[in-house]
């Protein structure tokens, strides 16, 4: 299908939209005071989001969902236990820590290119994330959509079929004529095999300098970009 | 609660906050052409709406759901067949007609009245129509939401309780949090008795001259306005 023809373009959010990692810094330290440097906070918070992934693929294999509030709350609480300073920090603070998820910064391209492609396709999240937190992120980020979609409402994260093919019915748009964008393999695979088109944005700071964050060639995915931005001249938006 | 205090305010959208009858109206003589008087369509309309809020009353009592689009072809099929006019319509422009209802014209004060809520507040739509039908229809008119909720994501209509609680849970928000505004009382009393706040946007033309539009007094409900831009004036947004 031409680039242009799409009608709707899904878009991931946490990674392929905002820079949850340093926001994840920057509140940890506004929370955490001079603690955060104790408790080696970065590693904390690149444990953290691996441990979330962890459970979120276990949970969506099986077809399961819960909130990913709770289980980035549970996350924590579990790792600063195995390092030992679950007297460091309270219970009440691993909540304020948590609340950091459903505030996420925007990469730089994000808004405006947004912006630019509603001008001409219908857009919508679609996030692993509580519906909720994906509404704050938005209102803080400016991020406008059409619909927004969450694993919350299809009680299935992604990549189950259940969340694709959810949004796609309810949008009334046949899987082929929706892109899905993110900045993960696995949920673009997941896509592409339904008969979504696919579009890969690099985020290479996703997970920091030297972390390993998810690479993409040409002819990987429909579309491979830099940016919303570019993706949004892919789209002649 | 002092109605600055909700944190989340839940828009009906047909009738609510746009002007379907005459959309309708207009749309019918552009597809019908001269035909339109024939089958005087005016009257047409009225009987289809009505015969549309049958359907989805007997359907929300019985906790079923089935798409509004759906409803409203078959309701239209049935009017022309009973009236005699099952050889003028075809059933290709039984669903061109159908389509009207998912480009409805806003009433005025709508779209900037949204606009100044959602400055202060966290704005969704709670419609008993497809959500790709208050997708299109919301384009149309410029209503930007934080979230869109549609009978077809909690499968019962309002006034189900799960529509009102399903929004509820998603947006992460206590019914006492939420206000639910409305033209129609049915709509209101059912979120009056699950413990949300109540408004009531009086629309004396919802139905035409003559036709019988719900009205509400002072204090029949929490806020009783004749604009969604009263409303954001009441709500100090």
């Amino acid at each position: 299908m031409p680039r242009e023809h799409y009608k709707a373009v899904l878009f991931d959010v946490q990674g392929t939209l905002t820079d949850f990692r340093t926001t994840l810094l920057d509140h940890g330290r506004s929370v955490l005071g001079g603690r955060a440097a104790e408790l080696e906070w970065p590693s904390t918070v690149d444990e953290w989001r691996a441990a979330y992934r962890t459970a979120v693929a276990e949970l969506s294999g099986s077809g399961q969902w819960r909130s990913a509030r709770s289980i980035y709350a549970d996350g924590l609480t579990d790792i600063l236990r195995r390092r030992g300073f679950e007297d460091v920090v309270t219970a009440d603070e691993i909540e304020r820590l948590t609340d950091g998820w459903e505030q996420l910064r925007p990469w730089p391209d994000a808004a405006a290119g947004l912006r630019k492609i509603r001008r001409s396709h219908l857009v919508a999240a679609l996030s692993n994330a509580d519906l909720s937190a994906v509404l704050s992120t938005s209102r803080a980020c400016g991020f406008d959509w059409d619909a927004l979609f969450s694993a919350q409402q299809f009680r299935a994260f992604k990549p189950h079929e259940s969340t694709y093919l959810g949004a796609a019915g309810l949008l009334g748009v046949d899987p082929a004529g929706i892109l899905m964008v993110a900045s993960h393999r696995y949920d673009l695979d997941a896509a592409a095999a339904l008969g979504l088109g696919t579009a890969f944005v690099s985020r290479p700071d996703e997970y920091g300098p030297g972390g390993r964050a998810d690479r993409a060639s040409a002819g990987d995915y429909d579309v491979v970009v830099e940016s919303i931005e570019e993706l949004a001249g892919a789209l002649n938006a």
